[in-house]
C-alpha cells in the first residue's frame, strides 16, 4: 500500500519564512533551509532576529493566516487524497502551520512545535527527534507502508533517500546539482503523472 | 504532540459488514470482530460467504456508498482535527472504506487491502501486517508522539493497551466487562471533553 509523504512549504504553500520576511522587510529571515543546511542554526538565528524585531507568535500567526497555498496545490490535493494516504512531513511548527493548513482542508501533518513564553515571545523550538523526516518514512516503511516522498531542500534529501520513491518538485539549483540521483518534477501535472505509475502497481 | 487513532467503524461509522448484512440479508455477515475474537477466522468466513452469494465488490461498494458517518461523528472529526494530528486505524480495507472516508473529509486511513479477480471477485485479503493497529501506535510513539487510541472492540485492545491514553467508546458489554482497564465513553461530547483534557497539557 503506498502513501505520499509530501514536504508542506515549496511543495503545497508558499516559503512561510519568506513570507514573514517580506511582510515584515526583515531581509535576514529570507534565508532558508535551502541556502543553510544545518536546520539549528537557522533556526536559533530566526529566533534572535524576531526577538531583536519584537515580533511575537501573534504577528507571526497574523502573517501566516494572510498566506495562500500555492497555485494548483488544492486542486492536486483533492486528487492525491482520492488515491492515497497522505501524511504531510515537515520542519515547521504545528503554531505555524495551522491557519494554512485549514485552507489545505486539514491533511495529518508530521512537524515540529515552538516553546513559547507566557507574552508571546518565541523562546525556543522544539525537535520531535533528530532527523525526523527520515525516521516518519522509515517508520511507515516498518508499517508496510511503500513511501512516495516528494521534497525540495536539504531538510528532505535523507527522508527522499530513505522513501521507495523519492522526488524533487521544484528546487532550487543548487539542492538539483548536489543531488542528481532524485527525479525533478516542476508541475503538479507532472507529478500526478509520475503517481500514476504507482497507481498501476496496485494502492 | 498528540495523535489521535481513532478506530474507523463503530467509532465514525456505522459497521460495515453489518450494513452489508442488512442490505443484502444475509445474517451469518451480522458477525463482527467483537463476537469473534480471531480476525482471520472471520474474514475468511465472511469471504466464503460473499463467495456463495456471488457478491462482488462493486456490490459491496454500492452498499458503502449508501451507508453514511454516525450521527455527530462529522462535527467530531471537525473539532478533532482543528487541535491535534489524526490518523484513522482500522481493520478494514481501502477498497471498502473509500467512499465513506471521501463524506469524513478524506482523513488518514491505515488499514489493509483486498485481493481481487478480474471478474470482481474477492478472493482473499492482506493485511498490511500482523496485529497491525499495535504496530501503528508503537511506530507513532517512536516518532515522538502521545498516542490517543480510541476502538471499541477485540481487535482495539492491544491498540489501546499500547497508546499512551486508551479509551473505549460505545463498546458492547463483552469489551467492556474483559477489558475494566480502559476509560469507557458513550457520547462525541464526553470524548471532547476528555481530549480537551490532554490539550492543557500542550500539544
Amino acid at each position: 500500500m503506498y502513501i505520499v509523504c509530501p514536504d508542506l512549504e515549496g511543495i503545497l504553500v508558499p516559503e512561510i519564512w519568506i513570507s514573514v520576511a517580506e511582510k515584515t522587510g526583515i531581509e535576514e529571515l529570507l534565508l532558508t533551509t535551502r541556502d543553510v543546511p544545518d536546520y539549528d542554526q537557522l533556526m536559533k538565528r530566526r529566533l534572535e532576529i524576531l526577538k531583536r524585531a519584537k515580533l511575537r507568535i501573534r504577528d507571526i500567526q497574523r502573517i501566516i493566516q494572510s498566506m495562500d497555498p500555492l497555485d494548483g496545490a488544492m486542486a492536486f490535493l483533492d486528487w492525491l487524497r482520492d488515491r492515497f494516504q497522505l501524511i504531510v512531513v515537515s520542519d515547521t511548527f504545528v503554531e505555524f502551520a495551522d491557519p494554512i493548513l485549514r485552507k489545505l482542508n486539514r491533511p495529518t501533518l508530521f512537524c515540529n512545535s515552538l516553546v513559547i513564553d507566557p507574552d508571546g515571545t518565541i523562546v525556543d523550538y522544539q525537535l520531535r527527534q533528530r532527523d525526523g523526516k527520515r525516521c516518519v518514512v522509515k517508520a511507515l516503511k516498518g508499517l508496510g507502508f511503500k513511501v512516495i516522498a516528494i521534497g525540495d531542500s536539504y531538510n528532505d534529501t535523507t527522508m527522499l533517500s530513505e522513501a521507495n520513491e523519492g522526488t524533487l518538485f521544484r528546487p532550487p539549483e543548487n539542492i538539483k546539482r548536489e543531488f542528481p540521483q532524485f527525479t525533478v518534477i516542476g508541475t503538479y501535472e507532472e507529478l500526478k503523472a509520475e503517481l500514476a505509475r504507482y497507481l498501476e502497481q496496485g494502492r
